[in-house]
């Protein structure tokens, strides 16, 4: 089916070019025609590959997603045999920080999707859905590590995803801000996993 | 001097229109001439009080900052009669997450200075003071948390103020998003101070 292909390539350069611009001038001026000059295609060009904005935005953010996911997968097959639950924990944690230049452009755009989102009643549930997928994932990763006692005792799986989602959330903001080194945030992560993976199994 | 208050209650006015605007259609929509009608003035009376958006801008974040740390003055004083570090830290923390809904909107405002922030170099070295004075306010706490004894062995207060302080800034914002309760996110807070709190002394 090469007319799909064609078509979902076309999405990914639009989707490209709204990154672009989102990153340096700010998620609010990716407007239709400003993403269509910045992918050297017409307005009408691109309307038809994207009814709206907010269609564009949610391709945007599903496709860099997905880019991400990859970059984890990639990044356990080389470095792990087997992967634990505590190195798939770290390597999504590694992802959710701003460690590269790449992952720093890519917070931005999310932070000012994120800011939007919250003044958009309509947006909201799809942000929620993706966040509570997220901590789906660590959960069944601690619950797996729970079950192979390598977890410290009275350890939660549901509440320790949360604290560690929360806290990485929060490092990757101060590493944006320039008040907190990339390798520091990493640092902190990883005492934070020795200290949760201290069970005697 | 009279006229000296008059000025500044004007500008406490205005700051809060600038608020009641960025916490319901967003910052980006606070524009001069908005602001100047949410506050019931023109445009050349509000540009008397404020030379330009940003010096508008920042002076709104300064006064409800001041007004954040009141409360938190207010809370300690009606609770302690000698207030510990862990009080100090607790109610800093509790004024941080959107507990209430005055929290939760300054809350989405400040997140959308934040968002302006990376992308506005003129901005950011007084975003990061703000966000190191802060620190240094916990660190402090630590310090003399950590003189009296109170400390679990080993706690560096640089440290332990960081984490402290990301992981408050994650929760508020899973609470923002709904996925997260607000007396959930300060359960996990007062277990986190607990740990850490667990000195012999």
């Amino acid at each position: 089916m090469p007319r799909r292909v064609d078509h979902e390539e076309r999405r990914r350069r639009i989707a490209g070019a709204l990154w672009r611009i989102a990153s340096t001038r700010g998620l609010e001026r990716a407007s239709l025609r400003e993403v269509a000059a910045e992918a050297g295609i017409s307005l009408g060009q691109l309307q038809h590959y994207f009814a709206g904005r907010e269609e564009m935005l949610r391709f945007t953010l599903e496709h860099f997603g997905a880019v991400s996911e990859q970059r984890i997968q990639a990044r356990l097959a080389a470095g792990y045999p087997e992967p634990t639950p505590r190195a798939v924990l770290r390597e999504i944690a590694a992802e959710l920080l701003p460690l590269s230049e790449e992952q720093r452009i890519g917070l931005r755009v999310q932070l000012g999707y994120f800011v939007r989102v919250l003044h958009d009643e309509a947006l909201r549930p799809y942000a929620r859905e993706g966040a509570l997928a997220l901590r789906g994932v660590l959960v069944d990763q601690l619950r797996l590590a729970a079950g192979r006692g390598e977890l410290v005792a009275g350890a939660d799986p549901e509440r320790e995803a949360v604290l560690l989602l929360a806290l990485t959330d929060g490092l990757a903001n101060a590493v944006l801000l320039d008040v907190l080194d990339p390798e520091r945030a990493m640092d902190l992560v990883d005492a934070h996993l020795g200290r949760l993976f201290s069970g005697a199994g």
